[in-house]
């Protein structure tokens, strides 16, 4: 950590300062210009609160050397996290992901049909939204549990783990039989709803947040592997900015720089990002080329027919066609 | 709703939409030009999904003529909504509420100190944190159940109403003596958490999320509203921008635009909105002139000798200085 | 062109905007509902400014039907531009083009050395900045002529056409050998300039400016356009967001949404838009795969040594494994 | 300036970069660690380019601790600047200037109407604009100089100082008579327009660019006062962020920022940062506490009849009543 004193800074605060600091056994290194003084603190320097030092009046600037996150830095674990589901399906270390399925359950039929579709096409988990969060309270919120209920029983005839959406942690219960559980883009921040997933043992799918830092969404997984499991799965999802050409805008370097930053599998959902299906097929390659490790996809049997799906999921046909040409692109540049 | 058709589109398909609209109790008006066609529907849109629509491959793109928030617009409701304290103070119609104190809620000794000084500058609303939402794991997460207690006592001994933040709706048995509950920005889309404080007959006072427009916080306002809790506080906090000599940026704009929008009251909390103490006495004047109903301020005793709260905090001295300043200003330029 | 109207709006005023717009030789069609009115207007609206509507005092909200841009529109040219350079070099309708070279020019002997290691790996232009645009005018502003004399040397020496940037059209006459001019993301709305290369008959190389919409970068290549010269070639270089981890977000879904919008090619620069050499190699790819006609990348022989060049260039050992990649890719995954 | 160096440096580099810092006679201090080694720059580090040192393998990152303004920094120079025009109309240290007209120039009737009104409400600088940046080439482009000449005209019959945007130095000549040059936000980054501009003697009104930090502002006066002019007048007119509700963010918090980190002028231009007349009252007076040098406003003496002004104009009887509320704000909360 270095800090950067204001040019007139009171001799006695600073004393203090360094005081506090040796408390820690952290020893200050000084370099003293003409016009600027700067403290270099080495060792861990983990528990000092920035903003706390931000708030002395004798502090210009201050600027973190090591990463606030430990337990997901690559430094501390430089080999691949490989996840394993119950059914023997990985992802990550080279391990490809592919999840596919509708946005949300609407019936048993719908979903079997889907998930027959994507399996044959070569998916490997089944996703499928129950519990929805929606801007309007007066928009579909999802079947719930009985939703729930659907996607296990088409688990179950297919053979496909699956992933799916959690809102609150006291629906805890229902989801003993989901294989991933999805936190989604709004609730990355949601501190009480990761820790309480920090005590399952139950691979975690974390969406970075419409405007959050990689750094943030590396803290978010920081709370659930704090609290014991180390199985979280990161997904960029798309941000926030001022185009409106598309819903988001996929930071689709944010793929390698994850990689170099963390050893967790980094995963890409084409679907929400754009919000387009004309898009979600180049999005998703792009995905490959940048090294995910998964991929997390939107798929409905009949968008045309049903009204009630978004603008951003592909037919099985179409999901049929990417699934070739993802294989055809990994084969030639994946990792 | 303003549907813009593609110029190929199919015949068949179009009257299949045009069916399931007029199923609705829609009628669908069409202008056909050479190479457009657009579709008005006029009536009670709120129950159309506008990503359904987008989804069919007839549609070029849709614009909401009417808002999608019925119980928080100003349309349906043109006076503005005043809300009581049980002590009698007031926020809303030209009732200017003062809500100041620390950051973190850190002994009944520090709390005591500062609610009796803000009161005797002016402040009507104590403020205080117990649940702190903290990007790290590792930072101090607050006194949480027992900061509330010293809250209320604190509350109890000055006669100052307590505003606090809730992280988690099972915590709310330790709200039942709180006077005004908070949402924090990283919450405001946290849907589970909003029904739960509908289901609440105590103020809510609702932070805008870090990157939601104020269409959104008025949707997450409705969420409450629609459970039936009508009061509702609305704060605009500062926004995520590419701007980085601020914390955030404040969007003071948001403040008219609000009371054009909606009913509900409008506050403005320029600490966390910037960060720095030095630009907190002219953000509040700010919001001042602009018309909000209240100022969430932070203020600490020592933030010097502290070493514990942020570079944002007023001292007791700065914040009756600007109470001064908060008075005069309002005496000539308040709505 | 869609005209929502204020809920009470007054009929003289109208009468007045209905009697302006038939002047204009377009007939409004009305859908009156029992709170909103719309108005419909078809024909060709590109003349009417929407600001001007926007003015009125009983017009609520406007939304565009048809796109402002007309020359660059895919609608009304459905067929690629394909821009062949003087040597036969393609761009655009399947002819991908890999612009590469160093970001300043140094010196004749770094040049050619680049220039041979870069057309040797498959490069088909060499880029090279002489005229530099930079935040601080304290920094070393490009070798300016001297540097353009240099690179029409070495395009003589090596047969590599040259793309290089223009900051101002008083330059024009020592571009008289340049083969593409390129204008840079600070000054795609520079209207003044952009109307002068509208009358060369030269490819322009339009960046899109940091913030800038895909819509105001086609206005910008209208403006080239619009003043007879049809040869422009788009190029995403990454938008400005609240992530700090990289220098912009490479915006990747602008590359087939483009497509859809225009005939014009469009270019990926993954070098300034990610601002670091590690992640050039796999957002070059994403490009390819999401459908680039064209890339252009930093490559510098020695950036160790010299200590002036950017953090984003490749060596050119590096350059032509990444080259190799890119034949790889294209060969199953290119448009 | 602080080096932070990647955990397993090379030494031979290490000594490379300390030799080649010496030479530019500043002497590294080196602070190490148990996984980092810091090194800290003190001395004019002014001429160190940050990217060159990025590009070094052994660099993980740098933090510039000195700002890299210095003309313009407050540090040098901790008086305001006060900028008197011909007339003696003074800008700075207090001295509040008020520019009002309308967005374009229209005809001579048109712009002495508005000036006479605006001189009465108590403004001391007529704005009008003659060559105005369009997105559209199809839009009105401005009267361009045959504008200039009028805005001239009204300047002699009214008394009235003027200023107007330029977009292109070779129309140096037609601004010989304009009091204060203004350059818009597009041309904020326009380098030759800016030296050209820091050659004349005349204020400049500088723009915030749409997505500019304050630094990079800052960095374009120091454009302007490197090349002798001194005269530079900085205006905050909102930035672009992902809310769509106004035109643009109106930041603020940028006038007692900037007030901070210069001695220049810093003016607020609410008409363009919303977009909206509604909002303009209240966002010049959120300018007045928050300390404002100036604001500019755009005022048409009838937006309706018009249909040729932006709907962010102000009529004159509001303009009025907006400056009898900026003398009484003025009054209590300035500075």
């Amino acid at each position: 950590m270095v800090i950067v004193l204001k040019n007139n800074y009171d001799q006695v605060q600073l004393d203090k300062l360094t005081a506090w600091i040796r408390e820690m056994k952290i020893e200050p290194h000084f370099t003293h210009g003409e016009s600027q003084t700067i403290m270099g603190l080495v060792g861990d320097t983990s528990k000092i609160d920035i903003d706390m030092l931000g708030a002395l009046d004798i502090v210009e600037s201050i600027k973190r050397v090591s990463e606030p996150y430990k337990q997901a830095n690559r430094k501390f674990h430089p080999e691949d996290t490989i996840i394993t589901l119950e059914n023997g399906a990985k992802i990550g270390g080279g391990n490809l992901m592919v999840m596919a399925g509708p946005c949300s359950i609407e019936s048993e039929e719908q979903l079997t049909e889907i998930a027959m579709a994507v399996k044959k096409s070569g998916a490997n988990v089944l996703r499928g939204g129950a519990f929805k969060p929606r801007t309007s309270p007066y928009a579909f919120q999802g079947m719930r549990e009985d939703g729930l209920a659907l996607l296990i029983k088409v688990k179950e005839k297919t053979g496909l783990p699956v992933v799916t959406e959690i809102m609150d942690y006291e629906h805890l219960p229902y989801f003993k039989d989901v294989d991933i559980i999805q936190v989604g883009a709004r609730n990355m921040q949601n501190f009480e709803l990761l820790k309480h997933l920090g005590r399952c043992d139950k691979p975690i799918l974390l969406k970075r947040g419409l405007s959050n830092t990689l750094e943030e969404l590396l803290m978010s997984a920081e709370y659930i592997m704090s609290e014991g499991n180390e199985k979280v799965i990161l997904c960029e999802r798309g941000i926030r900015t001022f185009e409106t050409a598309t819903r988001n805008t996929l930071d689709i370097s944010a793929v390698p720089l994850l990689h170099q930053m963390t050893h967790l599998p980094v995963v890409v959902d084409p679907s929400h990002a754009t919000g387009k299906a004309a898009l979600v097929p180049s999005m998703a390659l792009a995905g490959i080329v940048a090294g995910t490790d998964g991929l997390i996809i939107e798929v409905h049997n009949n968008p045309q027919k049903a009204l009630c799906d978004g603008a951003q999921s592909l037919t099985p046909a179409q999901f049929d066609e990417l699934a070739g040409k993802i294989a055809g692109v990994k084969a030639v540049a994946y990792r």
